[in-house]
């Protein structure tokens, strides 16, 4: 049993089935009628007026989402063990043109205002200093850990009076939603997010992100961002396929589902590793104390995952497990003599 | 029945089933087994070591292929109506950050030695002006046209001659060497071609083309182009469901079968619209001259297609037709009175 | 005695004087006296609220200009013989992140409300084509020719009407005013150009020119390119050496003095010429059908010029010069035996 | 009496002079007499091989270095406190098309050879992470600090080990050397330098410092170095007047003259402000533990400098001054009762 990544899962039925649903002749790009059906079913989702576009991966959606907050001279505020800074080979460079990604201190990978704030203070309002444009938030964090609504609105809060644009990447946003029990909308427009990476591909979808714009300038900013989605090679010759996969998971309740169940397997995960847990399991992401003995006893048990550092492991569930059926992990977590 | 574009058709059965094949869990990215099998099946297919990676799209495919040819202070000589000059908004410039498209004329979307030669020669070797550094073709060409290998190779002289790389926008190369019948090999590395984009998309894929490298700087180049692709956005989590589409194509014939499906449809069409065409049919396009009120007459019987300007047509032949299931078009076509 | 270049001439006594008076302390970058005279003496001489700020060179100044009117994705309409296309390496597509160059016909290197409007219909308003947002002419043109307010104000016309960005190239500027007579407003705001870069160095100056901003957007557009600038390492430590310059030309009638001594060089030149010139003569630049022969006689007599082409010459005379100095050419050329 | 910073002084008699020299007709842009002596002169200077290009600030010097070092998806390990980080409004990121700072701590704003090979065995080799390409270090640092020969030749090793450029930001290069006393050579090119941005500007010149290639590909990268120059409108139209200022700093000792002024003024004031200090003062800046009163007397007196944080001072000295024309501060600095 693999709990290398979410990444490394297969395609949930329901997803599947829209792929094959799809599969006759419409117009190309997003000019299909699946593609016309985006704005409105993300709009029912969140409770607001959003547009939304689907886009092939999620370092391409942060990334054009950063594009359409920052210009090539600003600088967006984030935490240093952010996706965007570590994992995306520089992809925000790319699509912003060379902006600046301000790279701060927190734990669980969250941003504070605090931090935000005194980085802020920092900056000398003259042409020499890369002026800060935008907050990127990751939910749930790079560490499993999840922004309650009074958290993101705290952020959102101070993007708002410094002027700045609110990206939020939700790799695994259903997770972090599943975990808090709110309404969508309550950790993204409510608390002041302009941008959200609406990630689908962890979450048992095969390829294809969404990205959803919210607020007064959504109809410009998505315009914008669909000219970085043709310029970069994102805009798909049959769209449809990507447009339909994104529909599954939200014009139905899919999306909480799956994270449901990978939520309440990693919940599983937690109880049997009590004790060795470097941050809190609040979704589907365990980073576990574990000696290098230890990780060879697991896997030698047949539970392949990531090292993380030389004494602990990463831990990832995903939509195709549950609590039981992850129960032999947290039994070996539990077995071993720590 | 419809002749928008290749792009607008369902995805052929034996691509369908090699995604469901590939529904399991492996690595993510391109760590899985079915990425690790691309450069042996391409390396195959053109009987030369090459160095093959799954793209998104024909737009990133070029581009990429570009970045890799042509510094951003550099220039790509290519046709003027070529779709990396016309079609993709400007993606070559992101890509090569800036470098410029020097557009040239041909007959046919061709691009013939002599322009070439012209345009090098109006260069100054100096500072100021771009300095030519890559040549790019599309094979078959926007208008349906197919290079012959001849015709490939004397370009190939020149880039060689005057150190230029060379990129062939193979979006229907498959239609190209099933009108030409000669070996992949013969239009490609044979004649000089560095980089070739593999076309799959409109060959009845679902998403995803492949990036081809040939000759001693294959290995180079490509890891390069990794680096763009993931800087890009372009690496996919799931990377082996592009990877089975590709798999599906080459290490079997149906690039070939389906290609050679389209071109006889083609075919019937032209005899069909004898008189009318503009350009020779030697792939799946055909441009015929047909006055409004005929194209009214033809939409009127249930055909669709692009008008091309006031008094012409594009009509685009795909996989899922052949000869015979294209004859009410021919018939319809014969019938008009001209 | 030599026509190569109004760039290889010395340094105007006035301009000299004008550095060596700010040659004591002042504030950095252009925190300084001389700077911030820019602005209202750019208003003064232009009859309107500018804002000006000195720029190194007038490629970077163009440049600039182009990235304050156009995004990446767009794209600037141009003469295909202007300096951004042919004499810049790239820079404009480096400066706009790879925006595309239009480039149109057009005789004298002067471009038509006709070209534009033509260019402007062929482009589909999709996301596959280069949007255009932006209008650059040169004026004089690089054939010496100059536009009249009317010709302006007709290309003025179109850019509002498009709501394209609207940009003139002044490296020859005075000398475009000086053979008009009329005021400089009329052929810059009263006409529609929304920035002027306005040429010093080929009119006496030793290093800089200036970019001056009109309309209701100057303020906004302008602080952008300050942006630009201190990020293209074009904000000079001891900047007031620039802004005295710039200051020497317009806070009186210098840049005029100067642009009407060259003119009349070329007037001179031109009846010399007479039944030899290629375009008219407003400026101070002359091309003229020379044979080889003819050529390297001029060049036996002691003066030298750059070949255009196999068959001409361009001559270009500069403020040091007026119509007796350079009489001995304007003979001799009287004198070949045509 | 003013100590804000070098640069707001006037020229020096000597670049002054050089310039007058250069006011007569030449070849434009690169192509004068001035400009073709450069090679030679630095080679002389460094005892080497050398290419030299005059560029027009030290930003633009520091952004041309890096963008011939590293890839767009590379880095250039730094100091968080080097210029390039802070102070270039994102130059770097502009030249480099998006390549990353990879920002390390270390006191007086050394980079330490602890803290890159830190940083280097935390990069993952895979297409996710920026591999680092370059290193990047300040002669003198931010703080007035000198790097040893040894210090260098440190750093040097592991760029030679880890396959990295290693450039050099010689805005205080002078007074770098004339603190340690040395050869320029050893901590430069003998130390593993490839690029050093060799300040003039702040030592007495007016506009304009050099670009110095070292080693087997000096000629390759200053061939690509000057394509940036140009592309990035860096290309002066009369270029000779830069020049001639690189050269009056170099053919002689110049530059070792005006940077041992400085340095001695450095040396009387450090005296006079004794258990102050926060950095050793081994240049021509000193930052001076002082509080608000104390700083406010001292302004009082007719002494001017930045305040550096709340309870400090920033001074810099230069090329016009001396240990006796700087007494006046030093006095007032240790008459203050701390």
């Amino acid at each position: 049993m693999h709990f290398f990544s979410d990444n490394a899962t297969p395609v949930c039925p329901e997803v599947m089935a829209a792929i094959a649903a799809a599969d006759h002749a419409d117009h190309g790009y997003d000019g299909d009628g699946w593609s016309a059906r985006l704005n409105g079913a993300f709009s029912d989702l969140f409770g607001t007026q959003a547009v939304a576009l689907w886009i092939a991966t999620g370092t391409a959606a942060n990334s054009i989402a950063l594009a359409c907050l920052c210009p090539p001279y600003g600088g967006v505020l984030c935490h240093e063990e952010a996706h965007i800074v570590v994992d995306e080979c520089g992809a925000p460079g790319f699509y912003t043109h060379g902006a600046s990604l301000m790279a701060l201190p927190g734990a669980g990978a969250k941003l504070s205002p605090d931090a935000v704030t005194a980085r802020l203070r920092a900056i000398r309002p003259d042409v020499h200093q890369v002026p800060a444009r935008a907050i990127s938030i990751t939910q749930a964090t790079e560490y499993g850990v999840v922004y309650s609504p009074d958290e993101v609105a705290a952020l959102g809060d101070l993007a708002r009076e410094h002027g700045l644009g609110f990206h939020m990447d939700g790799a695994r946003f259903a997770n972090a939603v599943a975990h808090l029990g709110c309404h969508p909308g309550d950790v993204t427009w409510r608390a002041g997010v302009d941008i959200l990476s609406f990630g689908c591909v962890k979450n048992g979808g095969m390829i294809g992100e969404a990205l959803v714009f919210f607020g007064d300038r959504a109809e410009a900013r998505a315009a914008e961002a669909a000219r970085w989605r043709k310029r970069a090679g994102h805009l798909f010759s049959k769209g449809r396929y990507l447009a339909a996969q994104a529909l599954a998971m939200v014009e139905g309740d899919l999306w909480l589902r799956n994270a449901r169940a990978a939520n309440a397997a990693a919940q599983a995960l937690a109880e049997g590793a009590a004790g060795r847990l470097m941050h809190p399991v609040e979704a589907n992401e365990l980073f576990v104390r574990l000696t290098e003995a230890e990780r060879a006893q697991l896997r030698a048990q047949g539970f392949d995952f990531y090292d993380w550092g030389a004494d602990a492991a990463r831990l990832v569930t995903n939509w195709s497990q549950d609590a039981a059926s992850v129960q032999p992990l947290a039994d070996a977590l539990r077995a071993l003599k720590g």
